[in-house]
């Protein structure tokens, strides 16, 4: 009988999606081994890439919509609709992310995560009741209170009047009114991908930690920290919700609290995810070998990352299975993931070349490489 | 019982010798396979490195000398004693090479191969009655006439006057004159290590394809073209030798025909002559893998090239060895290699990266992919 491949890779950063390196292993692999069954599971870590490798993997679709951005300008973002055609995955980052702004625009004072909750809105508008929300590169600072207010909420101040959005404005947050408060919320779950484990406010909070990336000052980051302790306090006293510190909180400038507050969430790492809902634990139960990989790969891999996930599941439930990862670029003492599940790693580089050229190539290089492997195998 | 891996690369240039090429793939398999048995036999084309190499691989020495250059100035050398104590090895290039002159000093018109035949001229007087001669990267075009003079053969002009060193002055030759040529010569046997085929004149002729990377001009080609042809003729009518149309006498500015006119000599591919006197066939036959490689490897590595003829052997006397190759460059088409012996070929480097920064970590890299592969192989 031939052999089973799990093709599990991330995407490979600026070169290739996790399904485009799926591709490109199965063809090396069926030049060496012709009969091998190769079954496609491109992965992601609840960062860039969650969307595309969740609706590749269950074979489910894109979705584009124009939201509200980060500054309040009209931005083109999408989502997901899984397989199964109930869950929905968001990527924060579409709506709301930093690549929405530049060094001269970014200001986390005033910037919302508004269109991250249009995103959600919509989806739940089409009758989704799952929702995956992958929350890193955010360009926002508002607790998720914009997204919040997609979804019905009111952020008033003492005389009753809507606060403006952004951060930068929540010392003034005197009633959360949630009289307007989309009725289908509460039957929706949200599964918050997040590996951030940062309080909301405070010394490892959203706005000392993350805030100077977004382009606040010192004197910014004061003033956001304060108000967002305020904003935990109006909340915890109106909504009962204490969320100030609870692990998580402060991920993507306070969404995390926000989604906790407003929302039926729960937080779980992003590769857990993507594991969960792309059934990798039942596809690699009888397989014989995981190819996985990454753009980048070193010791820093076996802290969350995807190939290390992958690579813990398949030897979990697998106790025969052999995981290779492929990467391209391989740093320093990978060796130390050879005690974590990986049985080998091989870089795709072909030789001395800029990266330009490299990224370029990364299919042929994975495809060659992956054949290679396949041929020590069989 | 541990496996057995044969360790057959060739030096990886400017960057790692042969030997130490096995040395840092023993270091990565050991750290996989802790009970694996690793020979080493550093391999060779016949060019540079053989010296080196097959000292390494035999366990002899290597002895250096002072001998005249190319140039006619005195340049340091080597040769090599193998482990028999009975066959020297010599690289043309260490004494007569393109290396010791200039873009501004190099003229085939006037150097000389008289310190090629110093070297071998050293080796006779040691007793040594076998020699291995590599003969690539030469600077000269004198058809070995300098190499015959330190054997003791003179060649003079109609006036009986000895001929000046160097091709420009064989059209002068009347007479060669082997009074004082050395006895032992001819017990002595020299194989030479050339993958060279074309005669000493004419279109594919040694001056005509050779010369100008040696700094001939077109008239200087045209007059070392001519000069060698008289120079074949008078050998013809004196010593009775055809060599002008002989495969090969055109390799090294006709050190190849001055060889087959001169001495005992056989010519034959380097790398098999490598294989020969490392023993390589005997020490594959028992042999689970092989691991091979060079710098750069890519389709043409097919045509004479040390992995090639490692890998020819490994299957001709081993059907059930597998044989992988690493190398520090993949170039295109690799895959044809794989109806050619070879079963995977993998590059060691890590990602992108200037060719200096691999070339100076080129152990490390070796290292860590002969370690995943014995992972895959254990």
């Amino acid at each position: 009988m031939g052999k089973v491949f799990i093709l599990a890779p991330d995407s490979f950063k600026e070169s290739m999606t996790a399904k485009e390196v799926c591709i490109a292993m199965e063809a090396g692999i069926k030049r060496a081994i012709p009969d091998a069954t190769c079954i496609h599971v491109p992965m992601a870590d609840g960062g860039e890439g969650t969307v595309q490798s969740l609706v590749d993997a269950t074979g489910g679709v894109l979705v584009p919509m124009e939201v509200t951005g980060p500054l309040g300008l009209p931005v083109k973002a999408h989502y997901g609709i899984l397989g199964d055609g109930k869950t929905a995955v968001i990527e924060m980052a579409s709506a709301s992310g930093i690549h929405h702004v530049t060094d001269e625009t970014k200001n986390p004072l005033i910037t919302t995560t508004l269109g991250t909750g249009e995103l959600i809105r919509a989806c739940i508008e089409k009758g989704i009741t799952d929702i995956i929300l992958g929350i890193g590169g955010s360009a926002t600072n508002d607790a998720g209170t914009g997204m919040a207010k997609a979804l019905g909420y009111r952020f008033l101040d003492k005389n009753g009047h809507e606060l403006q959005l952004g951060g930068g404005f929540l010392g003034d947050l005197a009633t959360v009114d949630t009289t307007n408060v989309l009725p289908q919320l509460k039957e929706v779950n949200i599964t918050i991908a997040s590996d951030v484990t940062n309080p909301l406010c405070g010394l490892r909070g959203a706005s000392v930690v993350f805030g100077p990336q977004k382009g606040a000052t010192p004197d910014m980051v004061q003033r956001l920290d304060a108000n967002l302790l305020h904003f935990s306090q109006v909340v915890e006293d109106q909504l009962g919700i204490a969320v100030a510190d609870v692990p998580g909180a402060g991920g993507a400038g306070g969404l995390g609290a926000g989604l906790m507050a407003f929302t039926n969430s729960r937080m779980k790492k992003g590769v857990e995810i993507v594991i969960e809902y792309t059934e990798l634990e039942q596809k690699m139960k009888d397989a014989d070998y995981c190819l996985t990989g990454e753009g980048g790969i070193d010791f820093q891999t076996k802290f969350g990352k995807t190939p290390f996930g992958v690579a813990q599941v398949a030897k979990r439930v697998n106790e025969n299975i052999k995981v290779i990862a492929l990467a391209g670029y391989i740093g320093k003492d990978v060796e130390s993931l050879y005690e974590q599940g990986f049985d080998a790693i091989f870089g795709i580089v072909p030789g001395a070349a800029e990266l330009k050229t490299l990224l370029e190539s990364g299919k042929e290089n994975v495809a060659r490489t992956a054949e290679s492997v396949a041929r020590l195998l069989k």
